[in-house]
């Protein structure tokens, strides 16, 4: 089977998977989306390996699990030990390009301590992740900073030194009076900034531009939205479009703010938990959380039209996922973090172009998908041999399974998360270094190790919405296979990164060939 | 307490525990290391990480386990990313002094994708995995390597290409024909080199020189024998001191051969356990392995002669350890790599002249000790603040414990193997990334998780010798205990390396201190 010549990488910022058409249930209607999982195929079951936006999306650029790459939470720098997305496509002559959001932060201080310049061009590379920006913008930015978005803000006639904090993520009251985004009790009121120079809109812009420049050429390109992650700031008209309409209903139990687990007990002391506790608040700022849906929906119908009108639809590999979801509320909990469906599970499609994925083409899948079979999977769409990297690479490439073939499968997703820079910590009464979970979820039960605490448990057959935790005295043949399979993930990671596997089968033995008769008599 | 100045931190090569006399039972006298015991006090119970040298030695190095540093065997490179003694001892002023064995292969591979030329000094460093070297001696070279060690022997009239060879490890017969070294059949041969040439007096000539030149100065030298490691080739007189002498039993059962678990089988299958399965083999090579501790034992004597004799004995720590044993044929097997006490067992002595460790001077310490305890035990006696490097350091200070002071300790030991480079993956059929064992070891049990297999399980109060293997239908509860410590180890392991403890603590909540105000009504 031919190689595929471009991969489109789309990632949103905190989506969650049931704010999707294509999943069912949706309270907003995501047509573009959905137009995409018919012409691909939706993985139903698809979670990230971070519950937070730093460890999730180092886990898709590089392959590995969060224990195997080590940035654990946001801003922890990774390490330049590491290969990513940018790393497996230099040697196809093809650049990670960037418009949007890495979260990557590079570890600049290994290279300080080697006394190591990196002026070079691959130098640059190593600082931005491996990507190739076109555009980078996390989602947010001091006073002054040179980005690309404030400069086309600032020419689009907001001005200022800080427009983003000026416009994007400000509203304008009633009143005519400017107000905070950030206070959510203003999330009914429109940003300052016109739908068509938002961060998602702008992005679009970008990616609609190198797709249309670059046709005839073969590249990737990590589209990455920055919303519907906070602040919960629409622009006209999507602040409005579903204020009143019905909302996916909050998904929590009163004894769960009595009986929880410490560490959801903490998580829900949070000010953000606290807030979204209170269904009026939870009520208010739902409509602006589906209406940023609603405005990235459509601006993938701009995308989509792009990638068709340059006649590069059939050569071009579209993923479409996200890097974490959003409690809204669930559980009494705001934000992300934790090990709950809506947080750690995420929307995941994937289209292949070619006849062999017609066998899936607009199917649901049930296979148990993880974040890190992104990048395998765009590496397998290029023709990449995935071997040379099998001793790096933790995830598996999703197109045989959209390719009909019938592969051995996982039967289990593992998750990692560590409040170890979160309040929760200090409430907890732990050190940096003891604030770990561990989640492994099969079809059926969802277990999660907590340092220094007891486990949780949930029976998602009997209790898909996650309301008896059976942690606190689980069945002890559960909580033995599921630590049992703990221990076996845990045992494998993949750290003999420096040596590959076709290396140790040349190597095997090898010794006497080099002199060294060890144990001849 | 005032911090010391100079720390001599040597290591033997493939020395078992028990053939040093301050152990007890030792077939061969060692009232060197015995003296040095009393001067300091010996951990009886002290274990490596990977029962063979560069993982063993990488653990020794960085402070950390082998899944952490991922160096799994012997030459993975060591990744740049990880901080080794050198990097630690640089903030103070100080070189890791190198002379002899190191066996670090650096991540240069890294280096080269990034685009990097490691022209500085620094970059130096990084090559030798942050020693600086007055003399590099692996054990072996190929022929006409520059090494120093060539060129000594060259000027002491051993002429050739590759005089290491043809003369240190090759001996000579009765009848003055030459024979190999590696030929276990001649273990019983002189060497032909002479004993001052050999390479444990051309080492400790090199120690000796640079602690008598150092006098004065604040230094931290690695003084790392590369004997009695293989070949067992020892000069006269050593060669034939112990012949005839009373040696240590082999420790094997009949049993074992046949009900061994399946990776012991394959080991049992390899060449050097072949041979040494045979008592008259074993009988053979053992006389010579004797003959080199007491070589040995007879060279240290004029390294702490020079350090007494130069006035730096009260300013000095001394570390004597090995990077593992030698199984001799007990349980049917030679050389190392499985988790016998043989061989991942090893003497571990350490001497504080301070007044401090009067406490447990010339005493025998029960504790469990960690050969990645070695380096923190290193930094702390220099006045290295071990709290900085607490998300690195996986290892302890021993010095609380020399100190006598009653500090928290651990219960259990761990240790790794990966048998991915030997035949033995060929005998059981398993892909490179599939030969993993773990050890986990308490003052009673001895448990190791095989990867694919069943585990082993020794009671070591019923069964010191280890010649049971419960392993196949273990007691339930002792194997639930294990597998916990093994789970709660495995997930614990320091992977947030790029972000320091305190750094976490001053980041801990405080994103909004940075404008950005997540969940704020």
């Amino acid at each position: 089977m031919a190689a595929l010549r471009n991969v489109l990488f789309i990632m949103v910022d905190q989506l969650r998977w049931d704010h999707v058409g294509a999943y069912g249930g949706s309270p907003v209607p995501t047509p573009h989306i959905d137009a995409l999982a018919r012409r691909g195929a939706l993985l139903r079951h698809a979670f990230v390996q971070g519950p937070v936006c730093g460890p999730s999306r180092m886990s898709y650029y590089t392959g590995r699990y969060v224990a195997s790459h080590g940035a654990r939470w946001n801003r922890v720098p990774l390490s330049a030990a590491q290969w990513t997305l940018g790393d497996y496509l230099r040697p196809l002559g093809l650049r990670a390009t960037l418009a949007g959001k890495s979260h990557v932060l590079p570890d600049t201080a290994a290279l300080d301590r080697a006394g190591i310049e990196i002026e070079s061009e691959r130098g640059a590379l190593l600082r931005e992740g491996g990507f190739s920006p076109i555009e980078r913008f996390d989602g947010h930015s001091p006073p002054d900073a040179r980005s690309g978005y404030a400069d086309f803000l600032r020419a689009a006639g907001y001005a200022g030194s800080d427009p983003w904090n000026d416009y994007v993520v400000a509203v304008q009251a009633e009143d005519g009076s400017v107000r905070s985004g950030w206070s959510m009790r203003n999330a009914h009121l429109p940003a300052r900034v016109r739908a068509e120079h938002s961060e998602t809109a702008y992005l679009t812009d970008r990616a609609v531009d190198f797709i249309t420049a670059s046709a005839g050429e073969s590249w990737c390109l990590h589209l990455s939205y920055v919303k519907p992650h906070w602040p919960y700031v629409a622009p006209a008209p999507y602040h409005a479009m579903f204020r009143g309409a019905p909302q996916r209903p909050t998904v929590k139990a009163a004894h769960e703010r009595h009986d929880a687990h410490p560490v959801v007990r903490a998580f829900q002391q949070h000010e953000e938990s606290r807030n979204f506790a209170d269904d009026a608040i939870a009520a208010h700022v739902k409509p602006t959380y589906m209406g940023l849906v609603a405005q990235l929906d459509a601006a993938l119908g701009r995308v989509f039209a792009a990638l068709q009108d340059s006649g590069q639809a059939r050569d071009t590999l579209v993923v479409f996922c996200a890097d974490h979801g959003d409690m809204l509320g669930d559980h009494w909990l705001g934000e992300k973090e934790l090990f709950y469906e809506a947080a750690v599970r995420v929307p995941l499609i994937v289209a292949d172009p070619r006849a062999a994925a017609d066998a899936t083409r607009g199917q649901v899948l049930a296979p148990l998908a993880e974040a890190i079979d992104v990048l395998p999977t765009i590496l397998d769409s290029l023709g990449v041999d995935l071997a040379q990297h099998s001793h790096r690479l933790e995830g598996r490439s999703l197109l045989p399974l959209l390719h009909g073939r019938d592969v051995p499968w996982r039967d289990a997703v593992f998750s990692e998360a560590d409040y170890a820079f979160r309040a929760a910590r200090w409430t907890l009464g732990r050190a940096p270094g003891e604030c770990r979970g561990t989640m492994v979820r099969t079809a059926r039960w969802k277990y999660v190790d907590w340092e220094g605490f007891r486990p949780q448990l949930f029976d998602l057959q009997n209790d898909p919405d996650e309301l008896v935790d059976l942690g606190a005295d689980p069945p002890p043949a559960v909580a033995q296979e599921m630590r049992a399979r703990l221990l076996q993930w845990s045992l494998a990671h993949k750290n003999r990164t420096t040596t590959g596997d076709a290396e140790v089968e040349e190597r095997t033995e090898a010794v006497k060939r080099h002199g060294i008769q060890i144990g001849v008599w």
